[in-house]
């Protein structure tokens, strides 16, 4: 199934079932059924067979799927199955969050290192990676064939960081500055919307 | 305008907007026009007018904007200029980022306090917020009227977190836990979907 044809709902949902799928330790449950699936996460059981035949051709009539299969098939739709080296730009209060929390690393994502403009960040280790001068970002990437990485600086140079990570060979940003960024067409940018939810969420309450 | 009948490509390109007026420094733009901010932003100027035209009725035939009435405007829309106090519930490492990078108070939600299960975290403070115990979720939000929390805690106790919040009287969760979350339909839940994001960057370099 072609990624680029499934609902962004669909997407959103698959993580959900596939932390179900991993955190059952019933053994009754090697073959599991869309029903089952969709009874504990309180969804629709025609919407949960529906997002799964998307990603699996391993269900069948009556048995269900095979759980362990099933998890390979989320996991591999879902690219969690690989291993992307990424580098973050900007090592300031977000960065050295996220470099700290290491969430990404169970959606196929391995920040390897973390670059930034102050010089006297340099040389820092946070969990486990080294902060290093933004004038190495290009060698380094191009030597360790990095195409992904992460954006943390604040929003007023979040185009001239975006401008070095292009020249380094980036070409999919995940983008935590409010802002826009200006990329050549084949350049994927995915701004983190947390402006976007706490505005539904404000609204809900007014 | 509705809140709700407008597009989530325009709530999310407006922070975009409101960060590029707010940082204009240059006098001339007392007033300013939807071409100028598409320009600056690599938009197109339809679509920068279509958005602005939605939020506000400040703009004029050839002078377009009043600059300091757009931005109210916009901030009025999405809510960044009311002051709503909410709660995080669970203070492990993301949840000690979170309020440590305080990112969500220019968005109109100022995080009060944090809760969390382990007594030994209980009178810890983290960028001058105090943490307490969960068992005083429900008092504490009563106390205060607080109907909005963060929800950081492993996706395994998730659902048993979210129950302690609805008791508490929480009707707008910002869920950082990848799980489906199962709630009254009076109660809102936005999952904060990096997983998404970054299975989109994935797909794009594969």
């Amino acid at each position: 199934m072609d990624y680029d044809n499934v609902s962004r709902q669909t997407i959103i949902r698959l993580p959900s079932y596939l932390n179900y799928l991993k955190n059952l330790t019933n053994d009754r449950y090697t073959n599991i059924s869309a029903t089952i699936i969709a009874n504990a996460l309180g969804l629709n059981d025609v919407q949960v067979r529906k997002d799964l035949s998307v990603v699996s051709s391993a269900g069948k009539p009556k048995v269900g799927y095979n759980r362990e299969e099933l998890i390979k098939d989320i996991e591999s739709f879902l690219g969690y199955d690989t291993h992307n080296r990424a580098v973050l730009v900007g090592a300031g209060n977000l960065g050295q969050a996220l470099l700290s929390h290491d969430g990404f690393s169970k959606y196929g994502i391995d920040i390897v290192a973390a670059f930034d403009k102050d010089a006297d960040k340099a040389g820092m280790m946070i969990n486990g990676r080294e902060v290093r001068p933004i004038e190495e970002l290009s060698s380094f990437c191009k030597r360790n064939r990095i195409r992904i990485g992460v954006l943390t600086v604040p929003e007023e140079r979040a185009q001239e960081a975006c401008d070095c990570m292009l020249e380094a060979g980036i070409v999919a940003i995940l983008n935590y500055a409010q802002v826009y960024l200006v990329v050549p067409a084949e350049v994927k940018v995915e701004t983190e919307t947390v402006a976007y939810a706490i505005s539904q969420l404000i609204n809900h309450i007014r």
